[in-house]
């Protein structure tokens, strides 16, 4: 088998061919906006409801990213994706307004992640030429259906996350040029009893640490054989707690250690602990980091989506926040 | 690559080396009655809430399985698994307590069998051993869910289907003794502009027979090559619809085409057009039709998961119903 541990390894590692990404209002006035696709600055976006107002980026950053890749819809074998929205909605109107056949998965801000590691499998096994995958998020869609009632004029709490505005979409290869994933861990649903629904950085921080050390251990490797460890979507307090996690087992990654949320806005943008949501790791990942990765800038990293399993209903029946991660290693193109 | 067309095929076909089923109370009274594992007469199950009763039968059949296989939670590679509440939250809570490697997914009631497809991938892919995999759904949570608000009182409309309470779940292995999965269909997303919410089984006959024409083209089949082909959660009403889609295109499938939701229930039980929800192919495949095949009495069957994408959201905001449909083939042990 293809696995050293827990972790999986591939034959012939898939190759990232194109990205796309397309990014909010407030994404695009932080540090990365000149990476992005494009940026939208209305959350209507010309339409009638938040919700299709995410599905038309979402969309839009899909034929993008077609487009970029030089691919049709037919040349592509599969798609996989979701996003935050309950019965993952975008990604299943994208779906259809695609044709593709659709593999549909939630992994809450994991499932990129997610999305990668499955494809990849797809891919190595010798089912797919080219696979299509992505996420998405948008912050009044997130915090009408995950934070109900939102009141105006209440207090910001400061640990409390910014859901990032927009899609990050990939195409998947066997063979061609671009960056390429060699391994992937698939984490565990790991639950520290966290139960403030706005305190997600606190509930995913644990599951992040455990995947990353599942994820060096199984490789025998050591935090200084990558450039950069990136989590999804901790935020400022999540990486905070996820480095003392990592330190307690001897791990010693405070010089490479970022997420993808906090990445994503300046200290003066009032998002509180800074970003969350499925299109964090997304956009970072087919913007920036893609970028970087194919500039040789980085040679080789870790991505590792973070997914708080937050629910209103068992939050309101009592129950804690379980949370998963998912780590992937990215090198650059040969 | 390892494809037909669209359809794909296994070098070693998975085996379903064990399953596990349990069913609720209008389950326990239909013609299925006898093969499953066990039945559940109380909707609350001894907990609380109804979620939290959909979680403890899915838990406690897992636990069933893991006995029938003789196996441990750590020696199975990965969990694939859904459900229809929201977040996922029967499957989350279920990987939280199993602690193996999870891969979370949605499509609706398609979801049982899009996770033994994608199971199957992995393994026949060279990543796992072992797989499980389950799907779970509950009358009361889902019926609160979908169709909220369900009044006391009303009149049933006899085009709607009855949500079925239960889980079903499955080891897939590389090798060992047990059915065999041979190929699959990952469906495309399929819209008929249906936007009633009591309506799935007409929403969902198109992509039932979308999937259904694709595999036998693939393969070079007629329906005379299969024992029976069975929809996941069609229902009375999408059943005809199916076949009568099935038949415009030359596919007489009359003698042969059946639907697990409306296998679960005598004419006499009051449940409109019969079962649906995502344990209704999951709890009938891991009962009557595993053991039918196991003893021979079916040589090969095609199973076609069917999920109906329906958001309470966006069927406000206007939407209609998409549809999506999974097939897969199985055969008797060699």
């Amino acid at each position: 088998m293809k696995r050293t541990g827990k972790t999986i390894y591939f034959d012939s590692p898939p190759v990232i061919t194109a990205t796309s990404a397309i990014a909010g209002e407030m994404e695009g006035k932080g540090p990365l906006k000149d990476y992005f696709d494009k940026i939208v600055g209305d959350a209507y976006y010309d339409t009638q409801t938040f919700e299709k107002a995410e599905r038309k980026i979402c969309g839009e950053n899909c034929q993008n990213l077609l487009k970029k890749a030089n691919l049709k819809p037919e040349q592509v074998d599969f798609l996989l994706a979701g996003d935050l929205l309950n019965q993952i909605v975008t990604a299943n109107f994208c779906a259809r307004e695609l044709k593709i056949p659709f593999i549909g998965l939630y992994g809450a801000c994991s499932t990129l992640i997610e999305a990668l590691a499955v494809g990849c499998m797809v891919i190595d096994g010798g089912f797919a030429q080219n696979i299509m995958a992505f996420a998405s998020s948008h912050y009044q869609t997130a915090e009408r259906q995950y934070r109900m009632p939102n009141e105006y004029g209440i207090q910001y709490p400061p640990y409390k996350q910014w859901t990032v505005t927009g899609s990050g979409a990939f195409i998947l290869s066997k063979g061609g040029s671009g960056p390429r994933i060699t391994h992937a861990t698939i984490g565990r649903v790991i639950d520290f009893g966290i139960k403030d629904p706005n305190d997600m950085g606190a509930a995913m921080a644990p599951a992040a640490a455990d995947t990353i050390i599942q994820h060096l251990s199984d490789l025998n490797r050591s935090p200084d054989d990558y450039d950069l460890i990136v989590t999804g979507d901790l935020g400022e307090v999540g990486k905070t707690l996820a480095r003392e996690l990592l330190r307690e087992k001897n791990y010693d990654v405070d010089a490479i250690l970022d997420d993808c949320g906090v990445m994503l806005y300046n200290d003066d943008q009032k998002t509180g602990a800074k970003g969350s949501g499925a299109a964090a790791s997304a956009i970072v990942l087919a913007s920036y980091l893609y970028q970087k990765l194919n500039q040789g800038e980085f040679n080789r990293i870790m991505i590792v989506g973070t997914g708080a399993l937050l629910s209103p209903i068992t939050a309101l029946q009592g129950d804690s926040i379980p949370s998963i991660a998912h780590g992937i290693t990215i090198e650059k193109p040969v």
